[in-house]
């Protein structure tokens, strides 16, 4: 919400971040921006994202890219990489697009038994994976300032997480972005030949109720972007609104010449822990009070195009 | 998340609300769904939207419906109005649109002094209204599952609101379709010449940081689905990237035969506090996990045509 003028507020930002400081300020830390915390990060602060754990799904519009959780939903990812290697999504479509809420792709035949997409070596449908035994070897970047939800909430390898200590569980948690696999009433009617992702506000009554297995990392403005149908939900009631499905691919089956390398900051280093310092009070120029606050929705978790291997530091 | 046989999710759920109760279900009251709550609503949970609050925001793809909130912002909201009324909006430009976060519009020329948009009989900025002070005599459903930013939030007048009883303020909040007017670093650079709306999670470190006016109550699909802007904050930079609009209209000034008569469910009342209750819980049978618990930018407030009068009970 700068204003217009605000091309200009974003270069005042940017300008700011490169003033000189007063003497008297030049003796304490200055308080960091998020441009701060990044331009300050170091290689090692960064993770090129798993081409194993990763996949590019292919739209007329361009490559949605999805890296995958399997530390949570280890059979979900399992069985969604066998759907995508045995080309199940191929020229399968968006099926669903809800304002505020979800886009969905699948089979639009899927209840038409003969002409439905068959399923060869992967499953149809699986266990849930709601949620998982609490590990606390599994890194946990806890946010300070609570949640409506769930007992504690935060970051664990680059996914928003929540844990109950007292139940012994913990679970992905449905924010911007996060994919999970359609059901339909029993829990284990699920498996990954749906997907959906999150393109609102963080729908967080869906927890425990899906299973999440993954989260977009670039691409997500081709989602958010779909017409939304018309019919209940969301769904596209005529087939000519539906966007087909180039493709969907694991990444570490593409030719090195084609992946798309990307880098996400890692969730469990003191640079992950300013950032969120620099978001939870906003120390830019235009921000007249600081919130002193973050909730787990608007925490984002910054991707960068990885650098060329042979630029890389030996 | 239902899946693609999840029409069938869908009808199964409507299905499900006319089934006959067992008979040791029919001596209790049965928990009720969204669905449930607002069949049973009557005439007087509604409340016509004021049509000299109301703006018709046209576009090329359609009508989008802001209502008003001068109880928050009047000063902004009447400068609005007088912008609207001497027609500055008309022939101007979606000048942004950034993902997960905002639309915004405005003039593209605002800052070429010749080829500027004048200004006539409104202001061209105003004293922030960021907060107000707070009026326990305004209607107040307070959320009882608190939230990470505010004291207290909850719904007033149809807005998503915050009170801090220690400061003795209150504010709108940012959620998903309210709409804000942009200004530049200073805090009274604002006014109304450039208006946002929120197209993703709650940026609820926004909060009394830029005022806020009103809410999108139909047409969201057609802000949240533009083209993101590649330029820095979603600006687009080719000026064939805007969407122009064609017209932005006070209600009361539309000739009757050519509004949207619209009605919005009082907050506070009976049948609000169960839709409440309704959404913390679901109680629809896809659900096998109940949340227990609601965060503002969840909570939607139903928007229905109105019934056309010759139909109105006498």
């Amino acid at each position: 919400m700068c204003n217009h003028a605000a091309k200009l507020c974003g270069l005042l930002l940017a300008l700011a971040s490169s003033l000189p400081l007063r003497a008297e300020e030049a003796t304490q830390p200055k308080p960091a921006t998020l441009s701060d915390v990044l331009a300050a990060s170091a290689p090692s602060d960064w993770r090129a994202v798993d081409a194993e754990n990763t996949l590019y799904l292919e739209l007329p519009a361009g490559r949605v890219i999805i890296e995958l959780a399997p530390q949570f939903a280890p059979q979900h990812v399992a069985n969604v990489k066998a759907l995508v290697r045995e080309r199940y999504f191929d020229g399968l479509a968006i099926l669903r697009a809800q304002d505020n809420y979800v886009v969905q792709w699948g089979d639009p035949n899927a209840e038409t038994a003969d002409k439905a997409r068959k399923v060869v070596s992967a499953k149809k449908s699986l266990p849930a994976e709601f949620d998982r035994a609490l590990d606390e070897k599994l890194p946990f970047t806890r946010l300070p300032d609570g949640d409506v939800y769930a007992p504690e909430v935060g970051v664990s390898g680059g996914f928003p997480v929540a844990r109950d200590p007292k139940s012994g569980r913990m679970w992905l948690v449905h924010t911007y972005g996060m994919v999970g696999a359609g059901r339909d009433v029993p829990a284990d009617s699920g498996g990954g030949t749906e997907l959906y992702v999150v393109i609102g506000h963080a729908p967080r009554h869906l927890d425990r109720n899906v299973t999440l297995l993954g989260r977009v990392v670039q691409g997500m403005e081709l989602l958010s972007t779909f017409q939304r149908g018309s019919a209940p939900m969301g769904f596209y009631d005529k087939p000519e609104q539906r966007v087909a499905i180039k493709s969907i691919r694991v990444a570490a089956d593409v030719p090195a010449a084609e992946r798309t390398n990307l880098e996400v900051l890692r969730t469990d280093t003191a640079t992950f822990a300013r950032l969120l310092e620099s978001r939870r009070n906003r120390r830019e120029e235009w921000f007249h009070y600081s919130a002193g606050k973050i909730e787990i929705g608007n925490v984002s978790i910054p991707v960068r195009p990885a650098a060329p291997a042979d630029t890389k530091a030996k």
